[in-house]
């Protein structure tokens, strides 16, 4: 049937979509949030600009490494999995068989429905254990280049949504005023962020865009009280 | 057959170990980073424990709320499928039957023997729709209380990893002293922090806990560098 919502579908939760999505939001928000704290509590945008780009190069590098990590080792464990399902199926014959008709049981079908299939599994060992990967374990299998590709685009997205909110600080040398016009730009960027990806990910784009510029402003809000807070101390 | 493993595998991919992971290696990996970067451009510590703070409670509540959202977003994904598998049984009857032959054909079950397997899922529409989220959407039933309890989990967890770094900050005055045992005690953590988390996901603890204080360190030497680089322009 419609092979459109498919390939829609496969875009959509595509790998690459959620890694510029993970870094921008992180990198739109975070850096906002400190700049705007800092400026509550210090008049000079050098310092503000300063604490910035040092969390905007932590933040991209933690997050693009951590992806790559997360990525690498998605990619370990279905290798070891596959390793042990692959054994199993010689090992443990019986267990793995019992496994597929525990699988359809399930969803109301019989060992006597489930044997045909059983059968043509046990033809193939190869896609036998293809199918216990799938349908036992719920792994897909990763993509080799993904570990290396997933870190950079989180990192560039991060760094690309950090520079944002930091922008005004580096261009007005006055805390507050760079302060309101970062508020302005970044909530603005937010929210366009917001709506995209409402837009991509299928959820009403309003919303998303509401939401997103929300998330940002209070973790600004929060960071700005806490820094005032503390600087009056 | 064996059910330790199944126990152990839903245990170790768990979504709170999973969210306690996320917080954690960010919040000590990015407060750390940011810190170090400032103590290499001012002397005084009150500065880097004002923006370390600041970081954290904008960190904190950007990844909680954004788990918050995704986890809500997640939710909602499986409901509009689940609303669309349910229709599309009814008004693309023949659409759907073919899916399940495609889906059985490509392990090399042939249309005769995934036909019982039809039939019985055709006796039973719910847990038709079930089979078909899982089996071809490879969609999970999310679970309702997840969006709260995983933002909470998140954010925790970045204040508890993001106060270990900042501690000898807030303990010393002069900033290259604090950085100095800043660096010991969360590379340390880090160090613990990888062990353990090797542990629970099953890959080698050694290369886990090596890896996770390579990251902290990376990020924390970049941001050290450019700030340090910043500060003499």
């Amino acid at each position: 049937m419609n092979p459109a919502v498919h390939d829609e579908r496969h875009f959509l939760s595509g790998d690459t979509v959620r890694d510029v999505v993970i870094g921008l939001s992180d990198g739109l928000t975070v850096p906002f949030a400190l700049a705007a704290g800092l400026s509550g509590a210090v008049s000079n945008t050098h310092i503000v600009v300063l604490a910035g780009l040092a969390e905007i190069a932590a933040g991209s590098l933690a997050m693009g490494l951590g992806g790559y990590l997360a990525a690498r080792g998605d990619a370990e464990h279905y290798t070891s999995e596959l390793k042990r399902e692959q054994s199993e199926i010689v090992t443990h014959t019986r267990d793995e068989e019992d496994e597929i008709y525990e699988i359809f049981q399930q969803y109301g079908v019989t060992r006597q429905e489930s044997e045909p299939v059983l059968l043509a599994l046990k033809r193939n060992p190869e896609a036998w254990v293809d199918f216990m990967m799938r349908f036992e374990l719920g792994l897909d299998k990763p993509d080799p280049r993904r570990a290396v590709f997933s870190a950079a685009t989180i990192a560039f997205s991060y760094v690309a949504g950090g520079l944002v909110p930091l922008m005004p600080y580096i261009v007005l040398s006055q805390a507050t005023k760079a302060l309101q016009l970062s508020v302005v730009i970044t909530l603005l960027a937010l929210a366009v962020f917001g709506a995209v990806k409402g837009r991509l990910l299928g959820t009403p784009w309003l919303r998303s865009a509401a939401q997103t510029a929300l998330v940002g402003g209070l973790a600004a809000a929060a960071a700005y009280g806490l820094a005032k807070l503390f600087s009056t101390v």
